[in-house]
């Protein structure tokens, strides 16, 4: 939070242990100061001060003198991945433990450890963070990114990230939605925020969950519960004309955040966006996603998709065409190649004749660029020149 | 109909030969004592006795002395199946003709023969039977199976047995819909039905025609005219889960007694379930149709389907989602694994998740089986448990 | 125009430049008697006697000695095809050029040549002409070939030369649909007719542009701007059953006249009926497109088509099943044979139970045609012996 507020203007949010939000209670806070198991000569074999990852998030503490046989019970490894640490959490059921890599862990000699887990679960507070950019309207454009996971860089250290810097480039522009930007722990953060903006989530009109944003994978994305949503349509244009081999998904109730945004009570707009999807990648929480994993021209990509998709969200509208019978004569106007029958002269007018065409009154901007199979950027200047001209009404009508 | 109610209290109902009955009239009854075909020497070359199927059915009396020449004006053979006696039937053109194989067939010598069939045609009866089990409600599922072939073992033996079966096993279970089963003869058998219950015939909410249901083949599924009906859905989800190579067809005008229930007057959600497809398979309407060519573990696995598609006809309903705003708290109710992170752990939890997702008024369990993908039975018993759980609504509710 | 009234009583309309039709103004009227490229030594390299090709249409008058830098700023060919002239026109920029084969182009000298465009543009007139079939009602059917392209066969004499003998053809026929057939410059052509005929355009209940139809090439077809207009329905129909490998494209907003019918203030269901895809041929708009490039075989199978697809037109309707309550005994009434079981004896019956299964008053018999996969043409016949039986409606009922 702290290295976010070096960037946007972030309001911090505390709600105290014991909150209770919807079906769920606000935990105790846990902090950890050290944590490690010593082997019966006193060397510290795993080390919370080497990774963070070696302790289960909210383990109980402890202090302790056991056998490897018991140590065993609290030990999580992954034989498949036997160098890799997994990441652990256990939120809601009592308990500690340690993870550590496969190949360490056949190493453990048969012999008595000295296990210390130094933290406390105290009456404290759940924090997030919240950031809004003011547009026009109070119409909101919800993103939403997971701050849960230590150490863990794609997951979700990339979404923070895209998202302060997609926040700080935005401070000045003028749009005609309001940006929210939510940082929050994954699951109880987003139920929290909902059960504290209860009556204002109606104006929320699209939103992006974003996470895991940095690697080469995807992109993904994963439509909201509606399906069909503006957002829907929206990213799902700009994935189809990205060049890329983009994998759309219809919603499902698994994953992130967007599982409490898309609950049936509120049922929002929102759709998740990522490069690989979650859990289909060895790296996938676990010690392998560092810092390593990501790269900056992935994370500008990914940036790229989703200002595109804003583009689309703030300018997609309906114009009508003024001279709808019979079609008007773009040459005199200097809007089209005078020399007819060449081959190769349309293909440069199709966009406004298409526009011309579907502007009536029941067919949006992106409606038009899907008709046309063209992105919306290209129907989207089309519509000014057309504008300019007089040929298009100059201002939105409503549908 | 007597070997039937053994098990079953079969209702037995007799229509006079003339009572119209729509656009049709109850023929005459025919009955057979005796047929043969004997050559020169005395020799019957071909017997009734050692198979009914070697007299068309319906033929009017004859006994006559005549050439070989004439006698081939009455002969049906498969030239292209030389073995096999055909099946055939002329219910509403007068004549007589006997059935045999080709390869006998061509043996005839060019000599005199006499030809007897010592058949009646009198005014007699239309005879159905009828079984009703009760439910909770009025309103039915309706069982139909043709009686009306003679000695072929698929179409219809194995239809009428799996069906008595299937009435005896329901005695004594609650149900919600009231079950009933029909054995008449093909078409006139189902329009006489319909003219005498035509009031009632709108309590029918679902419906199956069964036959051929012994054979290796299919299973095949023939959708109802109304194409989506419940019982569409129900069999169409049944058989996409259920491991086979199932084929799903359109309704066409052809077929079985779904005609005449699927007729524009009566419009039935009644589709036809088999195994083979009517008419794709050489041993049909041939003397091959016989017991060699069932098998129990056929009728076994056609019982199987049909009883679970009831499955999903008697329990699919809509329950509401108690607690719609965000995700309930399913660890702390025993429903959930507490420990997050594992790569496995989500997809146990999916059916809860998909329930609960979709619980919003609109959604039966069956809509919900269809779009999580996953078998109604593993919807229907995670709804058992949110419902224990208290998070779904106790009773069913109207859509 | 003179050639087409030897065969059709063709109304000719001339409409004075100056004249504004929606957008647009009818322009000066352009006549050409000769013009030429004399090289130094005067001989004629580029000759309008050899083919008016050779001049861009709506040239500018020009006599003037250049040298030939000037005037290859005043040349149009095509270098991938070097043999062949290709086609320009420049109706509203005013200026002049030459179009001549690649091959000579290269061959001309660096020298001084004398070129002449004998032309004029002078006030005059826009002629199109107009042939009108009247049918039992006055909702109409509209044919529209454009006449604008000198000397090129395929493109658009074929359309005229088609709908010129179909008009013909149709003199004394008693029809339900009244029949426009247009002949006109494109573009401006159609634009001028729409805007005289502002208000009975509405009148307008299917219409087919026709263009390119003598080619061995398509059929194509493209759909009204609607898409599922009757006509698109009827054509598809026939196309679909037509043995050939039809293309059918949805609408775009480039092409020929269908531009204009189908601009949103009129959105008229007409269509555009080709061979081959303007544009994707090498002979189009070239001196290649000539009387060897078209075939008689190509012209009858493009009429035949037309002429079926109107036999759908004129023919849809929806009768009603009068005994829709089971199936009516067809075999009492000599429609059906009496033999049952008989493997193949269903086929010749099917088109009959398809119609009375559908016959609800909601289907009509192209819907029939379209749901039993059968061509219209069969559907058609089995519903005329029906209605001679009685078992279908006299007369058409309204949906």
């Amino acid at each position: 939070m702290h290295e976010l507020r070096k960037h946007i203007a972030l309001e911090i949010h505390e709600v105290p242990t014991g909150t209770a939000v919807f079906d769920w209670i606000i935990p105790r806070e846990w902090n950890i100061r050290d944590a490690y198991i010593k082997n019966a000569r006193g060397e510290r074999v795993v080390d919370f001060e080497k990774s963070n990852l070696h302790v289960m998030s909210y383990s109980v503490p402890v202090r302790q003198r056991i056998s490897l046989g018991e140590l065993k019970d609290h030990l999580y490894t992954l034989p498949g991945q036997p160098d890799l640490i997994p990441y652990r959490t256990s939120y809601y059921r009592e308990g500690w433990a340690f993870c550590m890599a496969h190949r360490q862990f056949e190493d453990l000699r048969d012999e008595t450890y000295d296990v210390l887990i130094d933290s406390s679960l105290t009456e404290g507070y759940l924090t997030y963070g919240e950031y809004l950019h003011k547009g026009e309207t109070q119409d909101e454009f919800l993103f939403s990114a997971h701050i849960c996971h230590p150490s863990l860089a794609n997951d979700n250290c990339s979404g923070v990230a895209l998202l302060t810097y997609l926040a700080e480039r935005m401070a000045g522009l003028e749009t005609r939605y309001s940006y929210r930007f939510l940082f929050a722990p994954g699951t109880i953060g987003a139920i929290t925020w909902l059960a504290r903006n209860e009556n204002n989530s109606q104006r929320i009109k699209h939103g992006l969950v974003v996470s895991m944003v940095g690697d080469p994978g995807g992109p993904t994305y994963k439509r909201s519960r509606r399906g069909n949503a503006m957002i829907d349509r929206a990213i799902g244009h700009v994935l189809q004309h990205s060049g890329l081999q983009p994998v759309v998904l219809d919603f499902f109730p698994y994953g992130y955040d967007e599982r409490q945004y898309c609950s049936p009570g509120f049922d929002l707009p929102v759709g998740l966006f990522q490069r690989s999807r979650f859990g289909e990648i060895p790296q996938y929480h676990t010690s392998a996603d560092n810092l390593d994993f990501i790269r900056p021209e992935h994370l500008i990509e990914s940036y790229r998709l989703i200002a595109q998709t804003l583009d689309v969200i703030e300018n997609d509208a309906i114009y009508v065409n003024l001279l709808p019978k019979c079609e008007p004569q773009l040459g005199r106007r200097g809007l089209y190649g005078a020399v007819g029958g060449d081959k190769d002269a349309a293909a440069a007018n199709m966009a406004m004749l298409w526009i011309l065409n579907l502007a009536d009154g029941a067919h949006s901007l992106l409606d038009i660029a899907q008709r046309a199979e063209l992105p919306f950027e290209v129907i989207r200047k089309a519509a000014e020149q057309l504008r300019e001209s007089g040929l298009l009404s100059a201002s939105r009508v409503e549908r």
